[in-house]
């Protein structure tokens, strides 16, 4: 039985179908391609104030609940009327990824060629493969320019791929809590979350959605691993240090028993609630490949041709995503000439930091939106001129 | 059918039957304990130059090959004749832990009371538990007092519930890599080997012996979260990189890929050939409870009645047992008036270094561990003196 669960879009979400069929990174092709997305703000009449966030492995369209009194976004306290995001000012659009289960084509989907879920069918995809759909929904929407695009973790990739493969549509990047490509140890983070999906019974080889059961064991599993890298060992002993659940006694069993254990479970079952396993193996292997150096020498080289605007920034306690890969990419675009800010921003809360870590973000990423709606609104008058 | 890879102590090794019943901190109580054990070196006339050895997670009594040609052990460069542990002076003494599956009785022994596996009838074990055995085999083999406990990581804890509990008997304490207690996030690594076990259908409660099916899913699993803290990001990076196994195109498949994938699916395998998924659960649980502190109100407090001479080591790169926690214990140790002496040795190579880092190390040991056989000597001729 399908899962009701699997690729729903949120509530208030719309949904394109894209044009044309979808050529692969990997040589695969997908034949038709839906993409559910967000919008808040309104688009100015220049078309000037347009700006793309790109979510995070577990994100969706719904960045922030907009006006329409909807469930907290997950990027709600920095997207809104005031907020560093303006939507008074900006005109805020957010997708769910390609591959995703929150309403864009990915595994859950039906594949037309069988009428069931793609499932093990559904092709491996890429960063760019991602940015590729965004791209379509953006000549959908009629967007030629963005004022700026915005990601965090592997939304911060996608504004990276963005840059590279786009720069003629973005004014400024927002590279946050992200980086070029991934080293040897958070790669290897994936692979255990990924083992413990492909190794359980109930994941079928990718094809459960019809089935009883779920690989859920698996991707709660993925889901703790997870969870460890995006807390710093400084906050996660702040908050559960060696606290027992209940009382001070050992009780000598494998039920949770420290708070920490008790807060992984219920992190990785919360989560096999609202995401797919799927779609779970998919997201880190597009991280694993991603690369922005690509066929370049030096990582300048490879942003040489990118936007001239950007704002890099990092977290003190991330080690996932840490300040000296953030710091080797700043370098890199001060060595290609471009404008950058970059900024580390004194956090206790690890790689989740993007996310809780609002007034620092607020303080540059907002004059730094409002200077690219003006960057961008002078490109498009200069085009519109040249035209 | 018993899996003959259960509890086989290493060739070699000795087995000694303790005396009387074995009650735990638990509460539960064994009635036959078994302890595999190897020595190295010889006693002395005046019995002042033995040292016990605790090892690791996955370590047994097998420290180095000895000089009976046989493989080599887990702590081979650091044990042996003109060696840090000088097998020509001293007497080195190294058993697998209560809970163990190298010979030592542990869930895969035979439960008298069954006359099958104990599996999930064994009990709960405490560091304590495995300092106890000890304590009863130094009987068995008429060792009245240690020149040294020495143990690194989980074997540290070891020597400092030796420190703790036995300092009439112990002359040195030499904590290696270790901790007075795990913090948060080392519990929630052990959290996550522990759920990957337990969820492997094969698992069965703790009863798989006499199954065809093994727990191997799971353990590999958890192995493979192991050995990510066991290395440093660095060090980690380093050895594999962004390299593929073959080629340097992406394969699009979930076939190990990346060379770090390779290196962690075969150490997963690997680890299943020679160790025992109840066991892994037990160790990393006495882990987890051990807390050097107890009941007293300081760290400084609890070491008060602890020997005298201390060494303490950390690793520079290790995150999983970091140079923040030994250098806690080494202030506590001073505050209680302890002579000890805390070094930092610089390596890339993560709480692995414990293994690694033979020279730094040994630079330390030798005249450390010299010191304390004569400080020993002293003691039990003081102790002649007084009877």
């Amino acid at each position: 039985m399908l899962d009701p669960r699997t690729n729903v879009p949120p509530e208030g979400a719309l949904v394109a179908t894209l044009e044309g069929e979808l050529d692969l990174a990997s040589g695969r092709r997908l034949t038709s391609v839906e993409v559910a997305y967000e919008t808040f703000g309104r688009l100015s009449a220049d078309g000037s104030n347009a700006v793309l966030v790109c979510h995070a492995l577990s994100g969706d369209s719904h960045v922030t609940s907009g006006d329409v009194g909807v469930s907290p976004g997950w990027w709600e306290p920095m997207v809104g009327p005031g907020r560093a995001l303006d939507t008074d000012r900006l005109f805020v659009i957010c997708s769910n990824v390609l591959g995703g289960c929150s309403g864009t084509t990915g595994p859950g989907s039906t594949d037309p060629d069988t009428g069931v879920p793609y499932g093990s069918a559904f092709p491996f995809v890429t960063i760019e493969d991602m940015v590729e759909v965004q791209r379509r929904l953006l000549d959908h929407l009629g967007i030629v320019r963005l004022a700026a695009v915005v990601g965090g973790s592997m939304g911060g990739m996608q504004a990276l791929a963005w840059a590279k493969h786009h720069p003629e549509r973005v004014t400024a990047v927002v590279a946050d809590a992200t980086t070029p490509r991934l080293g040897a140890q958070p790669i290897a983070f994936n692979v255990v979350g990924r083992r413990a999906i492909l190794d359980d019974p109930a994941f079928a080889g990718g094809d459960y959605y019809q089935s009883d059961s779920q690989p859920d064991a698996g991707l709660s599993i993925a889901r703790m691993v997870g969870h460890i890298t995006y807390l710093s060992n400084e906050s996660m002993h702040e908050k559960f240090g060696r606290r027992l659940r209940e009382g001070i006694e050992y009780a000598y069993d494998f039920v949770n028993e420290f708070e920490v254990e008790t807060y992984l479970a219920h992190q990785g079952r919360r989560f096999t609630e609202r995401f797919d396993a799927n779609t779970y193996l998919l997201m880190t292997k597009a991280m694993d490949y991603f690369d922005l150096r690509g066929e370049s020498e030096t990582l300048a080289e490879a942003v040489r041709g990118t936007p001239d605007r950007w704002l890099v920034t990092s977290f003190s306690s991330d080690w996932l995503f840490s300040t000296d890969q953030a710091r080797d990419l700043a370098i890199a675009l001060l060595a290609a000439d471009k404008q950058v800010t970059f900024a580390e921003f004194e956090s206790p809360y690890g790689h989740d930091a993007f996310l809780l870590e609002v007034e620092q973000q607020t303080s540059l990423l907002r004059p730094f939106l409002e200077n690219s709606v003006r960057a961008c609104a002078e490109s498009l008058r200069r085009k519109e001129d040249a035209a």
